[in-house]
């Protein structure tokens, strides 16, 4: 692509950048010439010591080079070609007639992506379950951790913090799933899709292939049936949105005016150079940047499934740097929210102080449902919704208000209001909810 | 939203329109609001003749007028409020103060949502099983039907339109099962997901209620967490694509020039305003604009994942129309392409023609194979190659030039190469293929 | 499309509704059929009388019915045909032979769609304009209204919100100027582009179609050309994002915690239902819910570019709704911001309050800045983010903090901080950058 | 990013990727800094010899290690911070103190986008105007080429490649336009966008550095205001979208069975690994992956344009790899579609045998004009319809059928019918469009 070391090592953790490199790419599609050869040996197609020829200059990829396979492509459209010419260069004796046989160069490309993308996704996986496992930890630490409830971005009634983390720990782990049920298959179609050159013996080579390298066996060559790539950039997009919505709940928790929350500081992180004062929420504000991209490249995906006949002239080929972007973003979206929730500094004194802001209305609910109880719950939201107003009108306290209300205070005493009026007992079922999340996690490990 | 009957009636069949129609949206919203009553009641909050009474008046949609809910739904964001007001008016007696309890509107619109997609879904389900089911019979039909495989749009080798079909048949399936394993799940949490005002009973009457809609229970409020959302969206996508997939394929092979198959005709179907001749494909045509639009759909529910603290500013908002989008048009190109399949016209003359077309050449490769057994495949390779572009130039035929070239002749008779010239013995695994894809349509059924 | 009354008016004010509607879309297209008999008679090849005729029948859309129009067109895949056989059978007379004469179905849904288009933009045009001046109104008043600067969600320098303002005002304006400059041109093309059945008189027809219309007259004809229809739709997503923008300033200060705004309550605007407190920021969440539903057709437009040959086979009729779509979608944003910005309340005490919440420390970088002109800047930047820690560990304020460390109080006196610690001392260009802004906006009246 | 070599030197020409490669940011970041010092010493701001040392600092960016830059940059989520400080290590003297005086990060970084996008775009341009300079070749060379004009795929009635070429003229004149017209600006705004740190002189410093490097000053600083960069977006995606219609239509006309259009040949291009006959059309295939490719950046920059208050927490950040991208790709469809219009193989002799595979079929609508003559259009599209059908089912001419029925025959003799059916008389206004087109190309040259 581009700027690949400036931005790269800004956005994404290394191991997510060597496995979607140029050099992961040339491995990939060397395991897959070194692994048809095998399969075509065991097929009786042609000789074990061929194979092992091919396999033995296939195992290195530092041979090949990048920049000059990709130049090479230029002619042809794809950078499998130039890289079969090489590699049959590179085979020594007789096992150079055999290099590739049966085989197109898109069997090549789309057995390496899905190569590649195992290993991405192992990388990836981690760092969600690692954040999962700390959202864990967050989730039963804090289940008793008031703090306000906002909806629309204006406070709303009491949660705890628990509840919150166990919400971030049940959406990882479905993300976490999703993309990890991607079935990531092996392709081997020829030519055209029939395997022609291999006459009858194309299962049987398929079959091999495919248990040579772990990939699941299609039943008919996916030349242009794209869903498995589509698929796999819709779940590295479903992660990166679950993920992005964590880091916008911390960016937004760490507001100066909210401070719930801060990330993990520490050598200059989240500093500013020209304000010291400030601790910027640098991971979420990465990760978010990172599912963003995510997006863009899933939307490629999304949009190359209609591909023509047996080949695709030009959908196919864009899926290749788009698919090696969602994973790699994706990784770095999961690896900047992993640092963050396993460091994340919470701050109950602030939730708490918070929750306390608006004098006692975001328990508005609890008084109403209190006083439901004897008036019915129209009437009830009537008195309330009037007491609230003129507390915020009149600059006074919401309970003052309350116990200055004739009708209010006809049905319910100060005592009653009190308990209203504490944000504790008013958490319905959230510690019920993080037990349940809880326990899903641990069914899992 | 804008032109709902001019485009409606154009690209989606009437069964789907209603199924995410303003009245389809008021009725799921009320089975929500039924169910609820009906669950409280269950779980000994409510009494039990209030939510009969409830029930009763939530069982006549006709009585709210979706445009007046909308206009009111202005003032507070969302249409469930004023469609609760409305429904607590509706109930007679004491119900009416019963009516919504514990809920909070994002509760209703959510649970709604699931509701539409799972009357929508099942309407693209069978339209995708039609389609596929039609597949697997041209599939069986054309396993000996041979045709020129295409790459990149040129010709490449021969392959069978059965294979072709059997290609469509297996991405059928996979997409119909990708959309029909999306777990559709019950929202409720109250206003801040903690179920707060119904006490330590949340959790009860969240599982009665998602007993009575038969929904899943899920393990947490998913108020924020839009993995269920944005999951259905892509896959629905998913199958978009694959059903533009097939549409493509359909208007490629319809060209004049080409002519393989052509969409079923009878009363003015494809035909044109100024030109008699014409027969458009305009149910691929159909599909493939219905497609597109799935995407654009698709990608506001993935952009919208990234939801505020417990209740989105907007991104939530966003969803309705998108996920109603993306099921109608999914519903649209799928009953499109059932259409086309089922009623397509096959011409095995045209496809034996266009094969024929090359003189030979698409079947260059079987030459090389048979000449590689001879010279190893790269000096075959180069050979045929010259000779293809010798015919080319000359403008002879292949078979000609092969039989003149002395090094080529010299290792194949005018008999081999008639044999290596013969398409219908150059297809490899082709009819292996179409019979895996046969074996797992069977399978399902 | 799908559900029209309920989203259709939450959404959209009823004028952008009714300028996309079915009856507009009819309504343009029966205007294009006027036109071109006009022009046709003024370029002599139909009688004045034809002419008459036709745009007589053509005056009242009501008689045209949408839906049965949509139904007829799915036989042949746009609704222009039956529209142009309904047209004819209601023309009188001799005029029914010369209805449509040359043009072509896409001649009239594109023109039609240019003539939406301009309707709906006007409307879009005159609410962002409106929001402009309600802009330059709060820019001009609130010059001298401090408030905390913020960058990434932290509070980094003082600022005005005068300069806020001023910032969203050049903002629409450039969005404005976008949008209101995108050319709407007519098309005129006939069955394949060349206006063949015109003869030699198609140019001059299309001149005077043109110039009966008053849209552009095109050098050629576009039907596979689309950058019209997607600079439309690029230029409604700037807008549309442009109006995001200050809809989400506005969430962001309006939260519980910030309170530095509010939406305009008055009737219920904003309430929740079972939230009595909440003033919830409506309108900003609607136009956010609408710049996404833009953003979602704007990608269908730009991905509808690659049109094959002289007419597409699915991406052209594609555009039809996401035009339609991305013209109500802005408008909605538009017009709920309008709304927002034109009766929004600011509360300068609480963004005083806000500013002062960190004992000075968001002036930090004044206190820098002076301290450097003594010690150098970045010995400055060490010692006062030393003392910036120090004041968050201790507790204590930054102005203690500063006086107690004897290097910098070696330079600076407490007269010195006092003047760094002054927010409205720090506004730098804030004033005159309101200033350049307003006579921007002033000039352009 | 990921693959930066492999897939860089497949999809993107040299020059291009040098504009938007990590060394370029780096430079354009340093011009940034030089130049802001010079305008600093213009201000008397700081003294010209500090100006003249960070300047000779800033000339060689070879000195600057991106990877390490991205790697530091983790830390506080941008790149430019960094730089400063290993800038201002390099600083000699005491200009070292003057380095980046009044900036933030973001006024580097934007201000250093709009750099690269300069230099980036006139590449990009300059292939925009050489493929227009060869499409008006193309134009003035075939205007009496006579072709199929192709509608949904189907022939639909004759045109001439030089319109064809001229609809490419005017489309890649219309999409340089708008790319060159985009506004590139200036970025000063200091860490809050008041540009407090310099007292009273930030808008003479910001007129001196627009007026340095050339690009526009803005009315106020455009920190969240981010239409500039989505504009930028926007306009290379709709050259993206031209680009790509033009590689649709030669991928489309150069397909075996239409065979009128070939790419240029040449060293090996277009050729296939297995198949000696192929000569693939991998310009136009490369040209529409990188259009693909463009349209996903182009997403994420329009998602982009809502940014939170002074400074953005992702959403800003997620541009700058977009930016890059989109600017590449647009740069690879370019030079790629350049190539093959500079180079196609125009074949006369194969547009006029598909004219003529319909046995005048395609001039239907010819004959149906001039029997309208005598008969009405509405009855003579009948007639000649039915004609149609008929000749279509028996397998016959269509000139006998229309010289068979007694009724057509009644109106039209031998001659009129032979008259109708010739290409060459039915192409209307086409060499007028061509002259319309080239007037327009040679009026801006």
């Amino acid at each position: 692509m581009t700027s690949s070391h400036l931005f790269g090592a800004l956005f994404l953790p290394d191991p997510v950048r060597a496995a979607v490199s140029d050099r992961a790419w040339v491995e990939a599609m060397l395991r897959f010439e070194a692994a048809l050869s095998i399969a075509s040996a065991r097929a009786g197609l042609i000789p074990a010591d061929a194979a092992e020829a091919i396999a033995a200059a296939a195992a290195d990829p530092g041979r090949f080079d990048p920049e000059e396979l990709g130049r090479q492509a230029r002619a042809v459209g794809n950078p499998a070609a130039p890289l079969v010419k090489a590699l049959t260069s590179a085979v020594e004796g007789e096992g150079a007639r055999h290099v590739h046989r049966g085989a197109t160069s898109q069997d090549v490309m789309d057995t390496a992506s899905m190569l590649v993308a195992r290993d991405a996704r192992a990388i990836v996986k981690a760092d969600l379950d690692a954040a999962a496992a700390a959202c864990a930890g967050l989730a039963d630490e804090h289940r008793a951790t008031i703090m306000p409830g906002r909806t629309l971005l204006q406070q709303a009634l009491p949660t705890t913090f628990g509840l919150r983390a166990a919400g971030w720990l049940v959406a990882l782990l479905d993300a976490g799933d999703r993309l990890a049920g991607v079935p990531l298959a092996v392709e081997l179609g020829g030519a055209a899709g029939t395997l022609a050159s291999l006459g009858s013996d194309g299962p049987r080579v398929l079959a091999e292939l495919a248990s040579e390298l772990e990939l699941e066996e299609p039943a008919v060559p996916w030349h242009t049936a794209r869903l498995r790539v589509a698929e796999l950039g819709a779940a590295l997009a479903l992660a990166g949105g679950t993920l992005e919505k964590i880091a916008l709940d911390v960016t937004l928790l760490a507001q100066t005016e909210v401070g719930e929350l801060a990330e993990p500081g520490g050598e200059g992180r989240g500093g500013s150079s020209t304000l010291p004062h400030k601790r910027n929420p640098v991971g979420s504000v990465l990760a978010i940047a990172c599912a963003r991209r995510v997006r863009g490249e899933t939307s490629i995906l999304l949009a190359a499934m209609a591909q023509e006949h047996e080949r695709a002239a030009g959908a196919w080929q864009a899926e290749w740097e788009a698919l090696g972007g969602a994973l790699a973003y994706t990784g770095g979206a999961a690896a900047a929210v992993r640092e963050v929730v396993e460091g994340v500094e919470v701050r109950p004194d602030r939730m708490r102080a918070n929750l306390d802001a608006t004098g006692g209305l975001i328990l508005a609910e609890a008084v109403s449902t209190a006083l439901g109880e004897h008036v019915g719950r129209g009437e009830a939201h009537e008195l309330v919704g009037a007491a609230a107003r003129r507390a915020t009108e009149a600059g006074r306290t919401f309970r003052d208000e309350l116990l200055d209300d004739a009708e209010i205070s006809s049905h319910l005493s100060a005592e009653d209001v009190d308990r209203a009026l504490d944000p504790a007992a008013y958490l319905g079922a959230a510690d019920a909810f993080v037990e349940r999340a809880l326990e899903r996690y641990r069914e899992r490990r």
